[in-house]
């Protein structure tokens, strides 16, 4: 199948987030980035557009304007800009016919966020809003238990979304726009507690109808909440909890999602992806792998980590070093001797076996 | 940077590495893939090539003349197909001057090893052996601590690989060639074994020098080893084992490595692969993770598991779908409606928080 | 030591709580059961006591006066009954000048709680309530780490306690008064609640100024809260939340602790009661184990879980049926064979390795 | 019922096994203490049995005697001695015709275990070995669960215990006698790889027909092993590895045991004792616990981790030293500030709930 032309706003060189939006356009084979307008520093844009090997533009509206003019012109965008960069891009975009691909959270106001409902009502171009971890294919699986009633009637749902990164002053770049009300819109909530809401919301099927919400900024100064503690409530009757914290010193990115039924719980924590916990009401509790991923939503056997493939791909860009002649990692590319090595040890194995575990000599 | 042209011989459609490869060699962008004799079936190879829309050969011999004698021709290629099938490719495409990236392991045969070594020796290309884990960046976070001394004199190794998809008859095509004598050479040993003893020969920096092994075919009637145990003695003095099997039933990939020095030990574990427990000898059990590995082997930030990427990957690739047309999963891509959720989300929260916590209905 | 004389009231036989304190009392050798009002239906008091060959009471205040009056009276008393009893007899006993060892909570009702204040301050005995998880050694060291001031200043306290064993109708003698608004005063808050803001208040040594709270009653029919979620503020600015439920179904005996400071986090939880993780702000988590608890509240090495003595009990135990003639678990207490069998073990071990690994018979 | 009056051999002050014993006996109240001779050194052994209130004794020979003689003698004896002080007394108390419970192995010596041998024989008392971990709850359901077949014909058995307290040279009481081949008999093997084995033949009920060993002193100038590699084979066909250490630095006391059928596997580990994972051939491991111990070999309900009971005895034992007249410890024994702490919590939450969640003082 031929790729799907793709086009970038934001990501220029130094952007977390575009970087990840491009890896993972590029994983499957199913899009080819030909343009971008990388950054509102136009100097930067041409850079980095150089860089990638893509056409650059300096202005995202030209940029829908053009790309919508060629005949190899892109199907669809990227905008990985800060949240209130959202907005203009994506309106931009969807009039010019071509589809969103769009970070979240939607927007930094309730404004911008209607100005892309708007825009999306009058395109035929579809919007997509980038909610990575209902995507992981034990998330889905969960998805898939509760929505065949495995649980029963739904009683309690639990959401985490802890980080420490915030939990001091900090001048870092991510740490910047994030914390700046005009263009963060909201802090914890906006950048963590979205995703909070909305793996909630996947996996239970179900919009909370009421909250009650504790906001804190705990670090002096700062001017967007950095810990949210939200209690809501269900039509159904189900209580829930979300707690989002961007000052949980020592938390790296802890994620994790709890429901209660009256049949069964189901448990997730990002930071081992590949559990499902289902614990029955009578009986132990079973640990779901891939292997009872019904969605499929993977790439290598089960056991085979969902980092597996980074394995190899780290191989393949130290290779990839070497071929280009920078030889810095050379040592940490298996060769030929680790080859002979591997066979020796063959041999050598073979050879004690065949004589009753006799030790043998390793000749590499 | 131009993308390197790559090539493969192997990995037609069905196969399992041929696929891990390809996706590898794309997520970095280093590398483009561009012909392949991808199957020994002439009828497969050309369907196989035109899917991926790449050069396709029927032969590799072929393929090593026609490519190395093509000013755009491949730069290097990756031999993917079983054991006793990389020795004539690698040796093909050495002589041809192309740079060889090989599954482990290195042959079937000794013979087979050797004439690899002799193509090696006398091409200017390179020979690259595919040890996939010692490419995880905790793994070289642990090879980093043992350079260091951070565990004194090693004293005792140990390397587990067990999987249990071996444990009953099977006749799938993965299971077919790896218990065929002809074709794989050894059993657990060659498949698994191999990279359980270059494990423990990349963090340690050492080749045991004896080792005695009890090997066993425990379903009746296998031809190959399905489960080996290996005690290792290193000039050292210090002491191994590796456990490779391939009827642990329940294991999908039980990788594992540690290790005992005078003054530390390390740990760690395929199925958490972003955790490298280290224990000194007079303290708590600290646990790494990317945050500590200093090889920088990774793409994401700490928390972020490996995974992340794939999770991210899974929507790149149902937006895929649904921009072509087939709207089977488009239950699973968030679109509009999850960001104006979110969005009624911030500012249910807010307006709670502002009124100390009151709840508030939220209006989606 | 002579051990302290000790009464008992409540904790006839079938009571849960009753049988544990009796079994902590013997524990350390500290305290000899003499006495007890077991339970108040007088055929029950008396044939318990008779059981537990101790003088026997039907009523507590009989047995307050008659035991103050004993030069061989009990010193002590634990009150093991259902919430509404404790004031009587604490006060009956703290009264009689007898030390009083209560279980939790204080009482069903604020009254009955100021009834034992009163009588508390007006004897010259002591008053003790037993929290017994704040006993545990990790416990008591993430406290001592708190204490000086490991943690910087904390922002986040959370603690959850989590039961599903209420999940259902259920007519057990446990659930029974427990669900009972006359007797248990609450429902999971008194129950379990309060463990968790003990649990909280000791290692963080602040009590929260103010709280905010949702309480259910998720079974139909239910007359006491079943499921509390708090929310917490301190005056120092912390805010922390507590939830406790007895329908979080699967959950056995949940108790989990965390305390995210301005330096570090610590992380406790019931269900691994050796491990304390300690988070710093900058470096990898720490295990902290027995072996760093300063305040060495334990009976075995490091490593010996806690559990290590009731193996040991246990079988004491089966010996001590066998040696009154019921051989029904003899197959369960090693013996002779097994000594014989270790010795063959590690005779043909010592023979093996001093013939370089041979493989040797065993020979029982 | 009336406690079995029992005695011990060793255990005098200072000793750990023998306190270990004392506390196992009393937990259940099966037994009372009443004699011992608790060292070879007539003072320690009068001034240890003055301490415990028990008949001291110089001498076993004349203890078994004396005690055989007594109306109210001993009916059982404790050994707690080194391991080349084992067979002397049993045979002793075995001639007097008392029970012996006696630690583990069995002996130093061949010659002596054949003592024992023949003196039981020729005795009406019974002998018992007390390996304690083959009694915890979830070593016996596994147990159970080989026995009715619950995985298959058995393959694969593993079995580790690690420990790393003599990974330098130490001159404590405990590894002193340990590592002098005299009084020891064997090092790893003896001291901890008899319990390895041990739990290997409980649970499977199968003992190795034939074993291959490798068995290291890695500290130098040590004159036991202090590292064990053991491969074992089985009569049936299976195979088994048993790695016994004492210089794995860093584990505290980690026994594990791993067994793999043709239809199902089972994992334990001392470190978290109150889980047992079966894994089915086809299906998600599933998690037993206490709940799923069909031998109720425990004291309280599942999630209430084996340790619970020190818990409360640590406060029991606060509270001892309270009401004898120390209150170095009062800060940790909650009493009635904690009990209307728990009162004002439980006030406040109702308050709170009724008034939809109002954010409530908290009055202490």
């Amino acid at each position: 199948m031929t790729p799907i032309r793709l086009g970038m706003v934001g990501g220029g060189s130094g952007a977390f987030i575009g970087a990840v939006h491009r890896i993972a356009a590029r994983m499957d084979g199913h899009f080819a980035l030909v343009a971008g307008a990388l950054s509102s520093n136009p100097e930067r844009a041409a850079e980095s557009a150089a860089e990638l090997g893509i056409r650059g533009y300096s202005d995202f509206n030209d940029m829908a304007v053009a790309e919508a003019a060629r005949e190899d012109g892109i199907e669809a965008v990227s905008i990985v800009t800060p949240n209130h960069m959202h907005a203009a891009p994506a309106t931009a975009f969807l009039r010019a016919g071509i589809h969103v691909i769009c970070d979240k959270p939607l927007a930094a106001t309730a404004e911008q966020a209607r100005e892309i409902a708007d825009a999306a009502k009058a395109s035929d171009a579809r919007f997509f809003l980038t909610h990575n971890y209902s995507a992981l294919p034990m998330v889905r699986e969960a998805r898939a238990l509760v929505a065949e009633n495995a649980l029963g009637m739904i009683r309690l749902v639990r959401v985490e979304y802890l980080q420490g990164w915030l939990a001091g002053q900090t001048d870092s770049k991510q740490a910047e726009w994030r914390t700046d009300p005009a263009r963060a819109g909201a802090g914890a909530i906006g950048d963590i507690g979205t995703h909070a809401w909305q793996l909630a919301e996947y996996v239970t099927g179900q919009t909370p109808a009421f909250l009650s919400a504790d906001l804190s900024s705990m670090v002096p100064g700062r001017q967007v909440d950095d810990d949210a503690r939200i209690a809501l409530r269900y039509a159904s009757g189900a209580k829930g909890g979300i707690w989002a914290s961007q000052v949980a010193v020592g938390q790296e990115n802890g994620l994790s999602l709890r429901i209660f039924g009256t049949e069964a719980a189901l448990e997730w924590r990002l930071q081992r992806p590949e559990e499902l916990i289902v614990t029955p009401k009578d009986g132990p509790a079973r640990i779901l792998t891939r292997a009872q991923d019904r969605s499929r939503s993977f790439r290598t056997p089960p056991g085979h980590p969902e980092g597996y493939l980074e394995g190899f791909s780290n191989l393949y860009s130290d290779i990839a070093s070497v071929i280009r002649g920078d030889s810095t990692h050379i040592d940490r590319v298996p060769g030929l001797q680790a080859g002979l090595s591997g066979m020796a040890f063959i041999a050598a194995t073979q050879a004690s076996a065949a004589r009753d575990g006799a030790w043998i000599e390793v000749r590499t």
